[in-house]
């Protein structure tokens, strides 16, 4: 498992890298971004949080946008920043190239049907795949914290929810929560998953947290003014579903902030400072 | 003076805004972005900030990537980014689009020359028009600072250095500082002031600094691997053009760092507390 090192810059004292490899369980070459804090300097091996994007991103948008890096250099946390898709021109894309199916559109799923299924394996890419890729390659401890926003809040949520041992914690802003219910996660699962609903459920996160017997710490960040609160993210049933099974998930709402990475930018030292109470 | 709003994203308790309106000096539209930090929605009249950005940006670059709005909420600042050029349909571009002339590349002059001169009047229009028209519509006080990235860096030391009166203090990241003598800053002043090479001086930061007598607070950071350090930025006629007329110049040089927005996001933090100082 080769990586080949596209762009460096420091930041922070430590390093916001990016680099390319060969992806075998989607069948493409994938670009990932990682900050490595100061601390790998000193030979230190640190923890770190995976940050899965939403949609029309790639891996840069977290890392030119979040502002992240401040803290999690102060934190001693590496933060690795996937792709949300198959890349390539050998990649199906929606036919009419719309933003929310096909590239920058992956959903965190394994697709099974055609012409989908080839390239479209996300989830084993995020659970399997890049982790280990990442532990063979960098300083890290095999500690691992998951986090994202909008598609990518619906990844951290439903990715945490079904692999407790592998993470510490799991975060998410404006995720959408409750995908079989929404346009945009409708129209993702039948393409990628096909007419059967029941299909569905393994990947929506306010079906998943409604039978979660091991409760990882897990905290949402909601923006009130967010443009697709109330007919793509599915808050109060998921809400209402984490009330069923008694999981106590911390929920911040606040008057004012959007779907935008301002709003990320503005309440990412929060995530930052709950993951590393868990990674430590 | 009208202006129109084209964007507001709530960021760090303030907002992060976009506005249009039609520019006289530069005889097209012209969009600008304003970060109000949340002081001004108790009524507090705050001061404000100039940012001018490099080649190839325009008005969102820095409000997307420096992370300076924690601090400037933090210090009660409003944050104004220009773009870097006239632009629209009807202004005139470099005939082979380059990225070092025309659009995307005014370098804060007024342009004598044709076909440049009906547009390229960036150094009136950040000079005069832009703060009065600041003034008229945000709640904003008369006291401003200015810095800059780049070819807005070299943009910050000479309108700060020829309008002393006009500001509190004076920063840059990775400025052009000797345009006159680096290729950047040749093509550019050939085209827009002409070969009579002694109209270039009134705009070269190494001459200005050389002769000034109302010396303003001035810092400047460099990154010690910034691929633009040797050929481009000129900083050795800088550092000496300033001693020599003991102008007290803080020049910060960092190893590792190049010339991005990772950079200038690791310092905006010192910069906003010394134009803080200065400002208040």
């Amino acid at each position: 498992m080769s990586i080949e090192q596209i762009a460096a810059n420091k930041s922070f004292g430590g390093w916001q890298n990016r680099f390319k490899h060969t992806a075998s369980s989607l069948n493409c070459e994938m670009n990932f971004s990682i900050y490595l804090p100061p601390q790998v300097e000193d030979g230190i091996k640190v923890p770190v949080l995976y940050f899965l994007s939403g949609l029309t991103c790639n891996d840069e948008n977290f890392a030119q946008k979040a502002a992240a890096q401040r803290i999690a250099a102060e934190l001693g946390i590496a933060i690795v920043t996937p792709d949300t898709s198959p890349r390539g021109d050998g990649v199906t894309d929606d036919k009419d190239a719309a933003y929310d199916l096909g590239l920058g559109a992956g959903f965190y799923v394994n697709a099974t049907q055609q012409p989908w299924a080839k390239h479209y394996q996300m989830y084993d890419y995020i659970v399997g795949e890049l982790p280990k890729l990442i532990e063979q390659n960098f300083p890290v401890t095999d500690k691992k914290s998951i986090s994202g926003h909008s598609m990518g809040g619906h990844g951290a949520l439903s990715i945490g929810l079904k692999n407790p041992q592998d993470y510490a914690s799991i975060s998410a802003f404006s995720p959408i929560c409750n995908p079989i219910n929404c346009p945009w996660g409708q129209k993702a699962f039948e393409n990628y998953l096909g007419a059967d609903k029941t299909t569905w459920q393994a990947y929506d996160a306010s079906r998943l947290i409604a039978i979660a017997e091991h409760k990882l710490p897990m905290m949402v960040e909601l923006g009130l003014d967010d443009q697709f609160l109330e007919e793509q993210l599915g808050i109060d049933a998921f809400i209402s579903a984490a009330k069923q099974n008694q999981y106590d998930v911390n929920i911040a709402q606040h008057k004012g902030y959007d779907h935008s990475y301002f709003f990320i930018a503005s309440f990412i030292e929060a995530h930052l400072r709950f993951h590393a109470k868990y990674l430590a």
